[in-house]
């Protein structure tokens, strides 16, 4: 909200906030700006408030006016005071800068109010005793300096891929301790895979709605992004054959368990069907399992089905145990562990030791199977109050709810609702973000752990009808 | 050594030896066997044990016979038993996969003897009362908890970023916290630098001799190579300015302090014409400080007299602290620190903060800089009884002895002499390792840490004899 009795005018205010919001990339490069008449209305000011704000973004680099047009935010905003070097070289960004953009605004808490935009469960329910017991465990001083002072094994620490060996196991994927490697997060893993068996200008089938970080690094390294539709049992298996035989791809990126962002989960008999293809076709499966831990039991993983000859699965711990730990792995075909191997060395030579040691203690103990049924039943709950807010609020859920995420039409433009939630300390995903060619609309993401809130529904409700 | 008394018999020994080097890559791919002939006399075998091991690693595929020129390491070796499932899709290795092969050897110990070849300090001198005191400071219940559970800062936790920034101040490079991001390791650093100022195709300037990893991550990333001799003063100029103006090369990676493998510095005015041909031809420049910790006080970096305009700084710790750890970072030019950490992101996300908390806390209270004191001095005394004895062994220094690292001239083919003495346990940098194109010769980077030993002296003066 914008004070008058601060000591700061209503005018410098209102361009403070949307600087930061710039600077931050919750406002996209070439996002445009509300007109003059809408955000006085919005924010309770006068026009000539907003033309003097908008005039000091302008001042600044930040947007730039384009003719009976409006205010846009600039593609390649400079920082505040920014002096560019004389004939400085050209900045190259990597590929398009709008999904990279709005990932950037996941990373800056809007407000102390739970989050319906992350994509991660609060902190508090991560809290537990046995991660700070399982990290004294293995920081004693002759062990650590027995990990940390020579750069380690290059495929990870041995006693976590034996842990993970046997806890993949048990979901019936077959990977001993040597066709698994250890990265820096599940993010790390994928690139890895994209860097190891992909060039430049490959075909890259990925899922619509999906992933921005996915799309935004296949993009920066130069790939062809393929959509398919992703449906409840799985993808569109005509889209994708069509696609088999015009564009040859080399690789197909999914989310089979607890999709992100509409929750589905890949029936037995189109991951048969996708195997099925992948074999015509020859093309590679990169499994993104990211949500197993909150899965429901006897979900359908491809790799289980193909046995990991032609599947490449990725998992990791930041949905379930610590995000910032980055501790995610590669279970691969016995004949891509080296090449896979090579690419991580070229990238972080090894991984940090400490954090994966107390991880296989976490695992072999069962404290992360205990642990991740607590979390379950506790999201159960959870989902089951948000759900009945959300329709209360008039929301539709486009997917049945499950997981983590819900996927709802709230039937107005989920781009404009997130700029004017932000206004009250509310970060939304919304749907755009989930496109491979951020195509704006209706639909948009909850978390169901951070939408049991009344509060919240009731800002968006007044909100929504303004749009 | 070869045990007749062994349960094994000989010709498996033998083949064993040789599999697990090709597996390990510490026999390249493309690489010949020693003739038959050789290899009896080498390992004191029959030759007909030496052909009997050669066909059990043909029939391991692990080898090829090439018609009246001998044995080769296949290029892409399959596991032991590895069985191609139908139809495979082709496997597209990153770029020529010589130099990371070559890499991944210095990865496995060949023995408990110290390791001439190894780039680090051996684990007991980095052993320290103060780093485990680190950890345990970090890790309590409540701090631990704080900053694992979410993603954490994008740039990098902020305290470490203060204390890199008053460490850079003392050495006049100018980088306040905000221009830092930290990386998982000096590695990361650099190929974040890579993928956010470059296209694939793009001509890029390396040092040679330098860093295989350097060379084998952009050649992988699809890069143009473009190796400037690096004299005792510097880059040769001539050769950077013609590149200039026939390639328009868009970066130039150094390590301008005990540059790896000469430990040559680069001179101050040297320097100045390197920036000048940069802003001239308007290129970037990659400034690797990784031994900046034992460098000589008063060392001339890029960044220094360019002010972090178009120079962008990285650093480490793997070579002072604990290579584990993984730690690194970048100080950038202002206009360069959103598109590098868009790449941040787009690779790992955040990077684990427990580690540079710790980092943060050795570095405040001084012990790094104590600690870094303590490593020169027993470096200098390691360096003088090491140079003695190269010398004695009929070594020839190519530079004059400083840092780390001699650079030597044995007179004899150092791949060759590589393969002799891992038949004894130790491992050796050739000097092909450092060139682009692998160029075999007869130089090679002896570590001054792991050369005071007469033992290996001995052994290396028999051995360099019978090549």
């Amino acid at each position: 909200m914008l004070l008058k009795a601060s000591s700061q005018s209503l005018t410098d205010q209102l361009a403070e906030r949307f600087g930061e919001r710039i600077r931050n990339r919750l406002l996209a490069p070439g996002a445009r700006l509300p007109s003059v008449r809408q955000c006085a209305g919005q924010q309770g000011v006068s026009p000539s408030t907003v033309v003097a704000a908008y005039d000091q973004l302008l001042a600044q680099g930040l947007v730039e006016a384009r003719k009976n047009r409006g205010f846009f935010v600039r593609e390649a905003a400079p920082q505040e005071g920014a002096a560019e070097p004389p004939r400085a070289p050209a900045v190259r960004r990597p590929g398009p800068v709008n999904a990279t953009s709005l990932i950037r605004g996941m990373f800056h808490r809007a407000s102390n109010k739970p989050q319906p935009g992350m994509g991660v469960l609060p902190t508090e329910w991560l809290e537990s005793t046995f991660l700070p017991a399982a990290v004294r465990k293995v920081t004693g001083t002759t062990m650590l300096h027995a990990f940390s002072l020579q750069y380690g094994e290059p495929l990870g620490d041995g006693g976590l891929r034996r842990a993970l060996s046997n806890k993949l196991a048990g979901l019936h994927v077959p990977a001993p301790p040597e066709h698994i490697i250890t990265t820096v997060g599940a993010t790390h893993a994928l690139d890895i895979v994209s860097r190891t068996l992909l060039r430049p200008g490959d075909p890259v089938m990925v899922e619509e709605p999906g992933w921005a970080v996915e799309f935004a690094r296949l993009s920066a390294l130069g790939m062809r992004l393929l959509p398919v539709p992703r449906r409840a049992d799985g993808p569109d298996l005509q889209v994708m054959a069509r696609y088999c035989e015009v564009h040859k791809p080399k690789l197909y990126v999914s989310v089979s368990v607890l999709h992100n962002p509409t929750s589905y989960c890949l029936s037995p008999g189109s991951a048969h069907r996708v195997l099925q293809l992948a074999n015509q076709h020859g093309f590679h499966i990169v499994e993104d399992d990211t949500y197993s831990h909150i899965a429901p039991a006897h979900a359908t993983r491809l790799a289980a089905l193909d046995g990991l000859q032609r599947t490449i699965y990725v998992g990791g711990f930041a949905k379930i145990l610590a995000p910032n730990w980055r501790i995610g792995f590669i279970a691969a075909p016995q004949a891509l562990v080296e090449p896979l191997l090579d690419t991580k060395l070229l990238t972080t030579l090894t991984t940090p030791a400490l954090l994966e040691k107390a991880l296989a203690v976490c695992i072999e103990q069962g404290q992360l199977r205990r642990h991740s049924e607590r979390i379950r039943t506790r999201l159960d709950l959870a989902r089951s109050r948000s759900v009945k807010l959300a329709l209360h609020a008039g929301c539709r859920f486009v997917a049945e709810p499950a997981g983590l995420f819900g996927w709802v039409d709230t039937g107005v433009d989920t781009d404009a609702l997130s700029q004017r939630m932000l206004d009250e300390g509310y970060l939304l995903a919304p749907g755009a973000l989930f496109h491979a060619e951020r195509k704006p609309g209706t639909l948009m993401r909850i978390n169901f752990a951070t939408t049991q809130d009344a509060a919240f529904w009731k800002k968006y409700g007044e909100l929504a009808k303004k749009i």
